[in-house]
């Protein structure tokens, strides 16, 4: 089975939404691979947003990648979008980079570096804002997928599940995941905020505000004002929002729905987490050792892994009874309309 | 009976969306009484959206009145939605000042004087971005209520409704119609643009980017891409975006639902407007009369009229079993919270 476990419910009101945000912390050379360049992945999460809504891009000259060539998970996403034709509701909660489609505005900041004092200093007004737009959403929704693009935030995350007191080994862009690095800025941004491992396990926000990126506040925002079915569609950095919803003591019916290439992935330990939180989680393959496009197979080889929601984006496809096959092929038809195939 | 017809559908999952712009008509001294001074229109629909969502302002001082003291119809939509719960978008169709809560952003720019070549360059864009939006709301809501926050939007209304070739009359904020300054902006907009009665009757994008207003492109957009039961909630604002939908030849469910100060606005002609359109027409009296709050009571007299949804969202309090005097007290409690009485 491509989705496992198979999905057995069927909502009325799907929606999708995407969380984009900026962090300082991705400038740092060497921590993220979503962009071609550290400065480029400032760009990265509005041109997701754009390839998924319409299949181009408009705020760069083309679609994010990683430095190896392999193409962002949106491509994966608008494939899942195409086929499903699921509602996407972009949502900015802290851009350098604004996307040229339509989006929620939160009223939100790019995220600091970790390594100053205070990563997130609007988390609690993120937050907030993003549990009122939950609660309108959940009037008009019966099931909410949440996505993200925020490059740098596997390290960011790892912050906060440290902060938390979860020894959180995060994934990564990078198909050599340059773990040292991640923490040691990890523990240079603990210093700085004057916290160690764990200290604040009952302080959540705190966490994120010290440690985190706009995007958890604004997921974890989310979830609180939602009262239907959710899923956070993502790796790690869905795990790092799961870490901050437990530690809230929120009580939602929340699921988690990621790549195989995340579980897979030995760097990090996600299903460790999960089970340890305690929250259900959906693997989705979409089987590119098949494809013969390469830029495809390089997320065999462990590139990308994950981003945009591309996971949950697969469980969405499989809800409706989409093959992989079927997806495999649409999002190959997607990548060949986006990229020149020498 | 307080709002007439009574209406007789009950949707599951209704929705308001409130669409706010700014026009540099709004400056022409005279034109609106929709802030205390011409300036100060600017902050109008920033704060009218505070209310409506918090019961708070905080882009001004104090909520938006005429200068008579008269409180903006904000107070009577919050009412209904506290009364209702049904949920509300903001969508920023172009503002020079954005509101401190979450609105959709469509990535458009406040409209010009009319008075100069092209009030709206990017209606096409504007109609464009907002249909997308009326695509993906279709998918979620059964009923979509849109209002407008648009300071000086009577006086774009009218340019449409000439360029398009109807003897539209318009309404006014002020209890005194400034008729006069209205029909001579229109007439030296219409040199500007070098049209003439009529002259776009064929061409009603055409007609907005001339002489409109960014919201009547945005309003139309959505109407276009929503295929639900839809409700232009406003007086001749919205006469003049059914003149658009009109005049493209567009084939939807929708009405038109206002105030009873409208309808009786004998300086305006909205009955004659929408009989002669052929949209169906809900007339909404919030009983005023009998309030003893002064600024409500200056409804009566003529003061203010609609504004910010005010009529559909009576007619969404009356859908839902409210009634009229259930309404009234809610809109005295929403005004006792907000302003001193004296």
């Amino acid at each position: 089975m491509w989705v496992d476990p198979y999905p057995d419910f069927r909502p009325e009101k799907p929606l999708f939404v995407c969380i984009l945000a900026n962090t300082e912390t991705a400038r740092i050379p060497g921590i993220s691979a979503a962009g071609k360049s550290p400065e480029m992945t400032d760009y990265t999460p509005a041109a997701d947003a754009e390839l998924v809504e319409t299949g181009s891009v408009f705020s760069i000259s083309e679609p994010a990648m990683c430095p190896s060539g392999a193409p962002t998970p949106a491509v994966l996403t608008r494939a899942s979008m195409l086929l499903t034709g699921i509602p996407c509701l972009f949502i900015n909660a802290g851009l350098n980079i604004r996307p040229k489609i339509s989006f929620i505005e939160l009223n939100a900041h790019p995220g600091n570096d970790i390594r100053k004092e205070l990563a997130v200093p609007d988390a609690a007004d993120i937050y907030r804002a993003s549990a009122d737009l939950g609660r309108k959403l959940s009037k008009l929704s019966d099931f909410v997928m949440i996505g993200e693009s925020v490059p740098g935030g596997t390290t960011t995350a790892m912050g906060v599940l440290r902060a938390l007191g979860h020894n959180g080994r995060v994934s990564s862009s990078f198909s050599d995941n340059p773990s040292d690095i991640k923490e040691r800025v990890v523990d240079e941004g603990m210093k700085a905020s004057g916290i160690s491992f764990g200290s604040l396990k009952n302080k959540p926000l705190r966490a994120v505000e010290c440690m985190g990126d706009p995007m958890i506040a604004a997921a974890s925002g989310l979830v609180d004002g939602l009262n239907v079915r959710t899923i956070l569609a993502g790796g790690t950095q869905m795990v790092s929002v799961l870490s901050v919803i437990k530690a809230m003591g929120l009580k939602r019916d929340v699921s988690i729905a990621t790549t195989c290439y995340v579980v897979n992935d030995k760097s990090a330990n996600f299903r460790e987490m999960t089970e340890l939180l305690d929250f259900p989680s959906y693997i989705a393959d979409p089987g590119f050792s098949n494809s013969d496009i390469a830029g495809l197979r390089m997320y065999e080889k462990g590139e990308v892994k994950e981003g945009v929601g591309a996971g949950g984006a697969m469980l969405a496809a499989a809800m409706q009874g989409y093959s992989q096959k079927e997806f495999r092929e649409k999002t190959e038809e997607v990548y060949r309309s986006l990229f020149t195939i020498s």
